[in-house]
Formats: structure tokens, sequence, C-alpha cells
């Protein structure tokens, strides 16, 4: 059996979830393999482009995959579950995901100029830089706070805290 | 057991596989789940879009997902195998593949204005239209001859010649 951990990222709009997630996956990828899930609840990324061929067979409703020497791309009209995805995935060290906040797998909000409390509920830690007063919050004990910008904290604590998938 | 049915088509550049795989995916999806593989040996195909959150995270060399409540694409930097890729699309009754000339599945070769007769080893049936004459060529006896322009006759060539997958 595979060793491996899942870890979600949340938090509002800009407030450097992609940053984040792109800087701990370089570091990770040196010794590790790492897959990412990046939701997209308002279907608003578009990958192909209108009259290549991939696009021609994906617009008659088939499932797609274009293979090559170096690449694999799959183009599903399904929606995928996590557990689906980890098996389509499956050879993977760390899984870092973007969104999706329902899922149940620890989570770090992250937020720079200030706090939504709302998101302790659904969080094990917190990632601020210094353009957040705590002082200003009340923040739960059992609620971990790391530095946005101590990106090797912020992977020692995804070591320790993320979940066996 | 799903009873999943798979079949190759090949040919030269520009003699029509992709219009036609386009014209029987059509047909087919009406009453079936169709999946169809594209063989891109190139590396050509480009996918997203420079400076995009999915292209970062693809950058750093990691697997991607993206997941919308309509879609899921899946960016790999793996060259995944035909079975593989079977295991990953998964819920289909019909595999429609382009190109991938060495895998071994019955196979329409197709032609326009002349045949290349090296075809004829890996394949189990021509596709043509008026544009060749047959007189011309030595067609062997057990390669099946349908008409590119018939799509329903190809349709019915593939439900009871393509392979159990």
């Amino acid at each position: 059996m595979k060793k491996r951990l899942a870890i979600a990222f949340t938090g509002p709009s800009n407030s450097g979830k992609t940053t984040l997630i792109e800087k701990i996956a370089r570091v990770l990828i040196t010794n590790h393999k790492v897959a990412i899930v990046k939701n997209d609840p308002k279907d608003k990324a578009k990958f192909d482009v209108e009259g290549k061929d991939s696009w021609k067979f994906f617009n008659t409703g088939a499932e797609v995959v274009v293979t090559s020497p170096t690449r694999t791309t799959y183009f599903s009209h399904r929606q995928k579950q996590i557990d689906e995805i980890i098996e389509m995935v499956d050879d993977f060290d760390y899984l870092l995901v973007e969104g999706l906040k329902t899922l149940p797998l620890p989570r770090i909000a992250i937020f720079r100029n200030s706090i939504d409390e709302s998101y302790f509920r659904c969080s094990e830690a917190i990632a601020i830089d210094d353009s957040i007063d705590l002082s200003n919050y009340n923040v739960p004990s059992n609620i971990d706070i790391l530095d946005l910008n101590n990106t090797e904290q912020i992977i020692n604590w995804i070591k320790t805290n993320a979940k066996a998938v």
C-alpha cells in the first residue's frame, strides 16, 4: 500500500491559495510525487481550442484522451468525486487540493489583510502574513497559526497533519 | 462485467480519420457511451494557457486535475498505456482509437485518392471513397472494403468486429 497524503487549502479569493500551492509543490516535487486538484465550481476554465481534433471529439459528447510520449490529457464530461480522482491519478505521495471545502480533509485556510472567522469551523490551521493583526481576532486554540511566507514551516505542518488517502 | 468494445483507425495524414471518427461518435453516442483516444506522437497539442492557475500547477511537474460540476480535466506528465487509459475512463461502450498503430486492436485503414498497401498488414478493413480505383490495387481477400461515406455500414462493421477490452 502506497503512503499517499492529502491536504486541502481554502480561503477567500485572492488570498494567495494558488501561489502557496505552487510554492509547496515546487519544494515537494524535488523528492516526492505531487498531484494537485483544483476546483472550478463555476466551470469557467476552458482547456481546448475550438476546431481542434480533440475539441471536435469532445463536442460529440465522448470522453476524450490525448496521448503523447510525454503526456496524457483526459477530458471528461463527468464530475468525478475525490475518490475517483485519487484512483485515476493513483501514483502520488502528496495530493494538494484547492477548494472543495466540504471534503473531509485537513485544511489550511489562507488569509491576507483580514480573516473571515467563518473558515475556523472547517480548518485545522490558518496561514497568514503580517498584513493581519491577530489581536483583532479570536482564533480558537485548536487552530494552528502558520506564516504564509514560510513555505518550509507549512510543509512541515502538512507532513504532520495530512491525511492518508 | 461491462461489455466494452474497442476499434482503431489508421491511415495517412488528411485521409479523413478525424472526420470519420467524429461522425461515428455522433451516431453511437445517441445510444451508447463513447470514448475516443487520440495519439499525438509528436506532442504538438497544447491544452492550457500560460499563466492560468492550472498551467502554473502543471509546470511545477505535478499531476493536475481540474474539477467542475460538469467536467473533469486531468493533465498528466505520464505516458499512459491503453490498459491504463481503459481503466481511467472505465465507463464506456465503444472506444474509438485514432493512431497507435501497434495496439492489438481491430483496425480500419482510411484512404482517399490513393491506397498505401503497407497498411494492409495491420488492418482488418479499409474505408475508401470513389476517389480510389480498386482495380489499381491488390487488396487481400481477408480485408473488408467499406465505404468511407457510409457511416452506418462502418458502424455495423465495428459492432461485428470490435474487440472486447
